[in-house]
């Protein structure tokens, strides 16, 4: 095992054979298709940025993990960087917006799906290189825009084929309404909401405590919004106490503008109100939410607005909202049955003897012409059974064997690997014939 | 100007928006297309590798282009790297096909389309992050393998729609076979090919004064190869001169089967033996070549048949060829039409006051879903010219005006944006008529 550990890839990265990366290309085609629908627009950056592009916009956690790259030339030897790897894509984005804007439409609507790079401890599905998959509307303030955030999600997850989802949407504008409610003084509210984002891991007594303790909440009001946000009739329990606070009220608005805007694209089971969503990320300023996919831990998709986050990163102050799908975890809930169906070639062509070499060779191309995916054998063995499992490893539908038998008769044999039958064809018909054959879908 | 540096890609990287980005896009697709229909696989690999996989194979002029990366953590002081960003695709390959051999088909054919990075000097057409394209068949040495990459880099070109170009032949055995009919001591031969190579650069007294100082030729060997090397009728002269050796004979043995197994597909204006075309990496063994276009100074394509390279880059010692799209040479080449016409959407709805906006939002949902690329208005003004610029700047063919004429009316007014031409159509049969009119040309 020494030796192959030499030839893995660096710890938290990957490597993609064909089968799996064409899967993966596949799904993000669909999104593509998708998202273009909405009039997205793709833009690409660099791997790389200069380092204070990135640094001191991701927190002290985030910067950590930044991949910083060496200077070259003669300051190599200073052992400084001047380059890191993108953390990931918005703060790319915001430089891009500020160094294009006028060129850009407005509002600028694009995406992006690319890998990024984060120096995390590897672990079973967390990895140093993958791909995101964002979508964002800079330079409008519209609620159309949240609800064509989430409809573009939505929709490429259904095209994707996720089987099951739910959007939890929430307002962060309902959640400091909600503490303003219940009296808590606004200095405490941020403080207050981060250990609320908890209550999907912790007990809700240990969620009321660290409120109590760690957060300067009373026990009383702790308990009450703890109680109000487990309950099972949280949602009729939130409005109702929405209604003593103006910015829990402008809250409420924008979640039923939002749901009112997507009920005829969206199954009402797959999405609601969700007080309890609260998002970890304090730059959100209005809209929030997630997706949750059953057999999948945490969320497969999230997003929301945040109206100030293109001004502190870099670019000019715009409103902006976006969403992001989580498409390392979508991939395993959409695995199907065409990548195990994996074949590089339709028709595989075998050599038999260096005399036929060339007229093989020439067919193949023939039937390259028509369109259709061909293999040539390109080993050394003449042998009939080793080109055959040769054959039969590529996966191909029909094999095209031509012997010193078919070269006299000038016609070649053309056997359906499915079924096993073979006929005899004459030599010129042979890649019109197969072309024929492999338009028809595989039995 | 001074404020825009700071939003700059870093020195030596491009930003890509979205008509160049699908431009790009396309010409990849087309690219994979043809590839795979060879039955060539996609490979990919990391971004980065360890730093030891990358170092001491591409030489100390390599080596000191290497983009290295920080060790993280507690590492990090010690300002020493522990991995780099990949240089080529090549030594991945190696990499990988040492890693996953046995899952492989054997001869394994793989492309890859993918950016690497180099601390190259920033300069005109020469990037730090730049697109290679290669394809490589590892594990065989038949003739027929050569032929197939020609082949396949043959119609990529021609499917990429490259007006003009042409394959120039050449095999180390012949230039190997040249120098030994000239009497040239084998120690001294690689030497002389590096000479050589700068025939398309300098002066050809200026590379026989090189081969005598600096190589140790005689000055009447020097002469007479480059006068062979240089004539009108250098093909047939050095066939001749290639009769008295026995390399020589088995080199042009090489080429003559390449060219004979291309024949039928490649066009006689397209390709053939070029005896100074010599490549000045000595990792080459077997056929050489180079695809030059004009208007193009250098290569656009190039490779040949490297045996001892995979085992050398730490692989298993495999024969092996492949070749490379220059990719980022050959785009300017076929820039068309199709970029300048780039639009977004093809259908637009404006949003006339807010009492019609989630009506035409959900009509646009109903064109996106009949697979129309449809914007909604997502800005703030209600005014009439300033959404019809919108419009306009987004290249949509059709724009579809819902005010509360429109609205009162059950209709909506659709606007060709080509000719000018309104009509009134009702609301629930907007989208269908939209979807029908978007599956026709474009006028």
């Amino acid at each position: 095992m020494a030796t192959m550990k030499q030839f893995e890839p660096a710890s938290g990265t990957r490597d993609f054979l064909a089968a799996e990366l064409e899967q993966r290309e596949r799904a993000f085609a669909t999104i593509r298709t998708v998202f273009g629908r909405y009039g997205f627009q793709p833009l690409q950056t660099p791997a790389f940025e200069r380092l204070d592009v990135l640094t001191g916009k991701y927190g002290d956690e985030g910067d950590k993990l930044i991949f910083k790259i060496l200077r070259r030339g003669e300051h190599e030897a200073t052992g400084e960087a001047d380059l890191a790897l993108r953390y990931d894509l918005t703060v790319p984005l915001a430089r891009a917006a500020a160094a294009y804007g006028s060129q850009l439409p407005s509002p600028y609507k694009r995406y992006a799906i690319a890998p990024v790079w984060r120096a995390d401890r590897p672990g079973k599905g967390r990895f140093r290189e993958f791909v995101q998959c964002d979508l964002d509307i800079v330079g409008s303030s519209s609620p159309l825009s949240d609800a064509e955030v989430v409809l573009a999600l939505h929709d490429a997850l259904e095209a994707l084929g996720v089987p099951e989802f739910r959007f939890l949407i929430n307002s962060r504008q309902a959640l400091f309404g909600l503490l303003e409610a219940y009296g808590v003084p606004e200095e405490l509210g941020s403080g207050a909401l981060i250990t609320l984002d908890k209550l999907d891991k912790l007990a809700p007594e240990a969620v009321v405590s660290e409120l109590v303790t760690s957060r300067g909440l009373s026990e009383k009001v702790a308990q009450g919004l703890v109680d109000d946000l487990t309950a099972e009739d949280s949602v009729e329990r939130v409005r109702g106490e929405l209604k003593a606070s103006e910015t829990g009220q402008a809250g409420l608005v924008e979640v039923d503008r939002l749901l009112e805007l997507t009920k005829d694209s969206i199954a009402p089971a797959r999405i609601g109100f969700t007080p309890n969503l609260v998002r970890g990320l304090d730059y959100y300023t209005g809209i929030i939410f997630e997706v949750v996919a059953p057999g999948m831990p945490g969320s497969i998709a999230s997003g929301g607005r945040y109206d100030g986050l293109i001004g502190r990163l870099g670019g000019k102050d715009s409103p902006a909202c976006g969403g992001s799908l989580g498409i390392e975890r979508i991939l395993p809930l959409i695995r199907d049955a065409e990548a195990d169906r994996y074949a590089q070639i339709d028709v595989a062509v075998t050599v038999m003897g260096d005399e036929q070499a060339a007229d093989s060779f020439r067919l193949a191309a023939e039937i390259r012409r028509a369109g259709v995916r061909t293999g040539v054998y390109l080993g050394s063995s003449g042998k009939f059974a080793r080109q055959m499992k040769w054959v039969s490893d590529q996966g191909a539908r029909f094999c095209v064997i031509y012997g010193a038998a078919e070269r006299e008769a000038g016609s070649v044999t053309l056997r359906d690997m499915d079924s096993g039958e073979q006929v005899q064809i004459p030599f010129d018909q042979a890649a019109a014939e197969l072309s024929r054959r492999c338009a028809a879908p595989s039995s």
